[in-house]
């Protein structure tokens, strides 16, 4: 972490997106404006997503945002768990609504109503369709891209003939979270099973992705929940299976929201300001124009040349010809984490060479004119990796697998502290007991972020009460 | 026009997009579920319009879905035109708010606030940023896709340093939704001005693009407002211009709807059922096995062949192997209104052909196999072509140009009625007085569409007050 970073972590996060013009705070409460340029994220995010789940066979499709009250009721765990975050329409066309309509916070029962019609046979299954929406968590702390009151995501929801296959698809779109944060995000993530208290509302099984910030802190980056047959039984969703009889389907959700554009700008920047993965970065290359370059015709010409070469290549590319100085734009089109700029002033061009300084390099390097473009390409791409290898190496160093008892958990936090390192996430194990989980919390606001698919160990007693452990768990605090 | 048509348009319409599976009912009054053939159609209108929006440097952002009450106030037309139909949150998270919150029906007032803040100096001109969102309109009388409480529409907000740069941009947009229209959903329209009561509540000019549906009523499939320095003043956007002085910049705005998908059904629909341009078809080509094919891999063998040939040709095709009875299929695929249905025997099989029937042709064709592929494509581009084509006529057809006073216009309805034709449009003058197009309406339902760019003749006289006319007008019922 970098000097600022350490001073106040979040202080540097909200100065970074609001001076990279990534997002505005707007006067409706905790809801903020994506501009431009974060929302391309968000658009580079949303193609490849759109790729995959079509490619497993899903189709995109919408419903309706305001749901009726009573939908809410039917399903207690999910009223239980949403009913507090809840704007209300209760007024339209000048009149009193008879009943409260809800800005959806997730559509599982709007879709489970849907479904109860739409379904009749087993040869309707499965049915595989994702939406992409606005949804409304009125929350008290809001924190722009993470947590915010109105917020974009996509939601799965399909239905199944039974649990096998519902459990192969909740596993299937987790898989495919954790492939599109790792390699379009460069975000290195842990998948793993959610423990009973941070299940989804009305799941029977919730799985994560979970992402290491530069502060230590935990994002869940994307959740996929089996919701067994509690929405069909709520919903009255039943098919005709080939024996002719009713059954109830089998249902899951999925979704992942554009926290994931806070988290890329959490797991990357640096001093400077945004380092963006390119395949996400709304310009992967900027060229700039340097010495007396107004005097000199053929530093643009060349510029323009460039400029298309790249451009036909698919590279998201801008030229920076405005009045400013070179140095405000150098700093300028870092502090928007552009992976490549390309500098050429009077002397490289009669050297037929340019300047190119990569992102997270630190170094300039000239390169020569004619192999520029697929040197560019090859940055591009390595720096992609690297972005990942970085955050893995980050991640794993601060992912503790030596802490295992309350006491040292204290004492770690205490070492941080005075160390002014972060305290990362502890691998610990757990008897299973919701009391023993909520006094970790209670006495460390470190939570359970999952219990990994893959732990680097395998730990014998429970953190907190010391008896025999059920389950290996991350944990750590989170946003 | 069909006979189903003809008897009950609505009904025809409402029947056809239900069995065809593109929407369901909800129980929220007026907001539908767009199911994914119906919601893939309005995929293929962003693709082609983000590209032609890209192309011509706009960039997407998102906004808040809700609005502040005291906003509305700001611009009075757009208040009174906007109020009526608002829906409002006036509770979250279990407390009452303290000023009510429109659910937005459009985003002048919240992106006129940021932009205040955004826009300082000419350098920050222009903005060019479009939106894609969902918008609410608490209507009385709905009509799937056509008019519903909630649908999905994109929206550009645009701002200029002077009158003659917005009013070009507006003109662009205007005629990018003519192209898209005409060329992606083979809607032929006509383009041109709102006259002063049919303009957006706000706007200085309103221009429009109006299509004719099958029932001669029409839709105004796409809109593009100059909106003067009206929300700038409301909203305080000012610019310091190169002379250091503090100007209002010009703004537009300008969006089209998923309105766009009933139109789409209403122009090329039929008997048995949709019709559409291959361009926004979500399957393309259907594949049928047809005769003992079960006792015949054979035939099954050659099926996946096509259907792996077509699909490496980025044709969108399904092969349809259930249990049903090929002739159950062939209802079944035309109802949905794919473009191509190619059936394969065993008797074709043994002559090395395969029948192709084009949707909306009548004679099925045997084509040889080894040259099916390039056969289809041809199809697909020539239908889509045809499809525009069959509709430019029909509207020619009915856009009357012989209908000059009020009188005329009732005979001409009589005349319709007796003779079971469509009313379709008049062409007529116009003398600018409010109260003449106004009795128009109260006398025969005929509102004015738009003031067309390029009449096909000029009107000299008022079609109400028989006075000199000012500008020649097209009049029609509309949706």
């Amino acid at each position: 972490m970098t000097n600022q970073q350490q001073n106040d972590f979040t202080k540097w996060y909200i100065d970074t997106i609001q001076k990279a013009d990534l997002m505005d705070y707007t006067p409706v409460r905790g809801c903020i404006a994506f501009k431009p340029d974060g929302f391309e994220i968000w658009e580079h995010i949303q193609d490849e997503m759109n790729r995959r789940f079509k490619e497993t066979g899903h189709r995109n499709a919408y419903f309706p945002m305001l749901i009726p009250e009573s939908f809410f009721q039917k399903e207690k765990d999910h009223i239980e768990g949403f009913a507090p975050e809840l704007p209300w329409v209760t007024e339209a066309a000048g009149e009193k609504l008879e009943e409260r309509l809800a800005l959806r916070p997730t559509s599982e029962t709007m879709i489970g109503h849907l479904y109860s019609n739409w379904i009749k046979s087993y040869r309707d299954l499965p049915v595989l369709i994702n939406q992409w929406a606005n949804v409304f968590r009125w929350e008290k702390k809001t924190l722009p891209f993470i947590r915010t009151s109105e917020f974009l995501w996509q939601e799965g929801h399909t239905a199944h003939v039974d649990e096998e296959e519902a459990r192969q698809e909740t596993m299937q779109m987790l898989n495919i979270y954790k492939e599109v944060v790792e390699e379009l995000l460069a975000i290195p993530v842990y998948d793993g099973q959610k423990t009973p208290s941070e299940r989804f509302a009305g799941a029977v099984d919730t799985y994560s992705i979970e992402a290491m910030m530069k502060d230590g802190k935990a994002v869940q980056a994307g959740t996929s929940h089996y919701l067994g047959t509690k929405f069909a039984e709520a919903f009255d969703i039943k098919y005709l299976n080939k024996e002719n009889k009713h059954q109830h389907v089998h249902t899951t959700s999925w979704g992942t929201s554009t926290r994931l554009i806070g988290s890329v700008i959490m797991v990357h920047g640096d001093e400077q300001g945004l380092v963006l993965p390119p395949r996400v970065a709304p310009t992967q290359v900027v060229l700039i124009p340097v010495g007396p370059w107004k005097k000199n015709p053929a530093i643009m010409e060349k510029l323009d040349e460039l400029y298309a070469a790249l451009k036909a290549k698919g590279i998201r590319v801008r030229l920076d010809d405005s009045d400013q100085s070179p140095g405000y734009k150098f700093n300028e089109w870092e502090l928007k984490g552009v992976p490549v700029r390309i500098e050429l002033g009077p002397r490289d061009l009669e050297n037929n060479q340019a300047l190119i300084k990569v992102r997270d390099l630190t170094e300039k390097e000239s390169v020569e004119i004619a192999v520029i473009v697929e040197r560019i390409e090859e940055e591009l791409t390595t720096m992609q990796t690297r972005l990942l290898e970085k955050a893995r190496a980050f991640r794993d160093e601060n992912s503790h697998t030596n802490v295992d008892s309350l006491e040292q958990l204290k004492q770690h936090l205490t070492d941080s502290t005075e160390n002014g390192t972060i305290p990362g996430w502890i691998l610990a194990g757990w008897c299973g007991e919701d009391a023993c989980e909520e006094n970790v919390k209670n006495e460390t606001k470190f939570t359970t972020r999952n219990i990994p698919f893959n732990p680097p160990a395998e730990k014998a007693t429970c953190i907190n009460c010391g008896k025999d452990s059920k389950h290996t768990v991350w944990f750590g605090r989170a946003y």
